[in-house]
């Protein structure tokens, strides 16, 4: 028995600019989903959800700089965090109906791979599958590694996030406030503004649409300084928090959203590096992957704020295969709130 | 008694550029140095020696962006890290002819002042009075903190130091190769490349007034990459460093000597910081100030280099008072080789 399964395949890097669907085609083909088809030790999965994460358009360059990440193979379908339910099985561990979160899935409708790297979602616990694309995966560890392993940030401290209102940001905000800082976050919205405001315990926050001098917004809302930057966003915002910082603080670098669609000669430069050396500054870089090892005491920590209730999760579903270019797209104009994810099927 | 004692006095802030004489006058006054004159609980010094390091351009700047540090208050005496002999003294502590290590320093040829920051020389050592302002001193001291507290190398580590036959650089240098790493420095001239190589014990080095393609350079000194970038210069070669850089590499910012005569609007912009994401650097600016409750280890760690003869010191002595100017702008242009110091009494 076969099906049809569409996958999107990468065809030509984009250096630099949006990813169009001349680099990206969304091709047809047959997959034999059957059990006398699939090798042994493979399943058969029927992807449900893809994760829309700001590090696949890296992967998309051909180039190694920025995030490091290995470039997508030319004329292959190129994979993303997602989630899939067992259709068939030839491998002891999975049964059909099982739902699994595969670290490297095809995104594309259907595929038969091996289970090596999945992690089966335990039912038992009564965490939405979703949850383990959101708060649970790529956003919420991103979250974690920075604000409890690299900036670990004392109760009363003062926090900025860039990029609140993403997947990321509204974590890191959460997090941060949880540990009993003074947390205040960016966004490109007033809705995104209030949202961070009323919905997720944020003390303060301001539209930088609105707000456009940094300079002045940074003093407002930060009359103490800035001990703890979250950076998703890079470029001028960085910089204006460079001009802010207090003595000894930690700026978890998690990404610079602002600069992913530019070479790095056309990146925006960082011309205060200096203040760091006045105020003992350290600044920290991070790819989720390089903390692997801590993953059972976030998933540990993470469970238990979900089960107390203490954590929000905010998600913008979108829906089909179709839809994966699109969503990739807008996760470079501010358009929003929350884990962006695509239904891939029901 | 008084002596006639010329002192540099801060006239007017230079903001950017090199600092001349519109800014800074040497003036002279008259010291009473007498017994009686001086005040219960404090010391008449004859300076001997001032230490000329890059951050007192900072404090001319009349800003606090940068390095932090407080601006000199206009009209006064400036201060250094120096040394002087007492000639009289009102302090239990000190007795005539001690030599004293005096960390706020005015920067003229006799001076009276409270002895509470000073620290005696212990001639018992057999360490030269010299060595307290250099391996001992202000250089030492931020070489020991970049390299044993934020970078830490492991033996076989690749490290990159950059001024590296200026006072901090020849020492960060040599105490990197003290722990087993492979270390390579830039520096202005081939004398200084040379004296790298030879006296000096580094495994490569290269003169970057000749090798002005960073990029090919770094490729060529460093084909298994940098994993550790000890900082004193900024600018392009940061930038150049952050293409080459390891995964988890450290790079202790010590100092960035190309921008200390710009605005910070007017430094070069850092486009690449994007690549401390993938590859998880770690960039941490330091004061040496803010480490001073480690000056214990130090010292202990360095007196026993230089007992073992493992640590060899360069010095760039100028001659009297008013040597002070112009060896603070010869900081600024490759000039030196070593540890700039006026001796203002012999």
């Amino acid at each position: 028995m076969a099906v049809e399964s569409r996958g999107w395949v990468m065809k030509a890097y984009a250096e630099s600019g949006r990813p169009t669907e001349d680099h990206l085609e969304l091709r047809a083909r047959r997959v034999a989903t059957d059990a006398e088809s699939i090798p042994d030790g493979q399943v058969a999965v029927q992807v449900l959800w893809v994760s829309i994460d700001p590090f696949l358009r890296s992967r998309m360059t051909g180039r190694l700089d920025g995030l490091s990440v290995d470039p997508y193979p030319l004329g292959q379908v190129i994979t993303a965090f997602g989630a899939g339910r067992v259709i068939n099985s030839k491998d002891e561990n999975y049964t059909e109906g099982d739902i699994a979160i595969i670290p490297f899935c095809p995104v594309e409708e259907y595929c038969v791979l091996p289970s090596l790297s999945f992690r089966k979602v335990d039912a038992s616990k009564g965490i939405s599958p979703l949850e383990y694309l959101n708060a649970l995966g790529v956003p919420g560890f991103a979250a974690w590694v920075g604000v409890h392993l690299i900036a670990d940030p004392k109760a009363g401290e003062n926090v900025f996030v860039s990029a609140a209102a993403g997947a990321v940001g509204m974590f890191a905000g959460q997090l941060a406030k949880l540990k009993g800082c003074r947390v205040v976050g960016s966004a490109g919205t007033d809705e995104k503004v209030n949202l961070l405001k009323d919905e997720l315990n944020f003390d303060d926050a301001f539209n930088y649409n609105k707000e456009t001098d940094f300079d002045v917004a940074l003093s407002k809302y930060f009359p103490d300084g800035i001990d703890v930057y979250f950076e998703n966003v890079g470029g001028e915002m960085l910089e204006a928090v460079l001009n802010h910082v207090n003595k000894r603080a930690r700026i978890p670098l998690c990404g610079m959203i602002s600069q992913y669609n530019q070479v790095w000669t056309e990146r925006q430069g960082i011309r205060n590096l200096l203040n760091m050396v006045g105020k003992d500054v350290k600044m920290e870089g991070f790819m989720i992957g390089s903390h692997i090892h801590h993953f059972g005491d976030f998933a540990e920590d993470i469970e238990g704020y979900i089960r107390e209730g203490k954590l929000v999760s905010k998600f913008k579903m979108n829906n089909g295969i179709e839809s994966f270019l699109p969503s990739l797209v807008s996760l470079f104009s501010s358009s929003n709130v929350g884990k962006v994810i695509i239904e891939v099927n029901k």
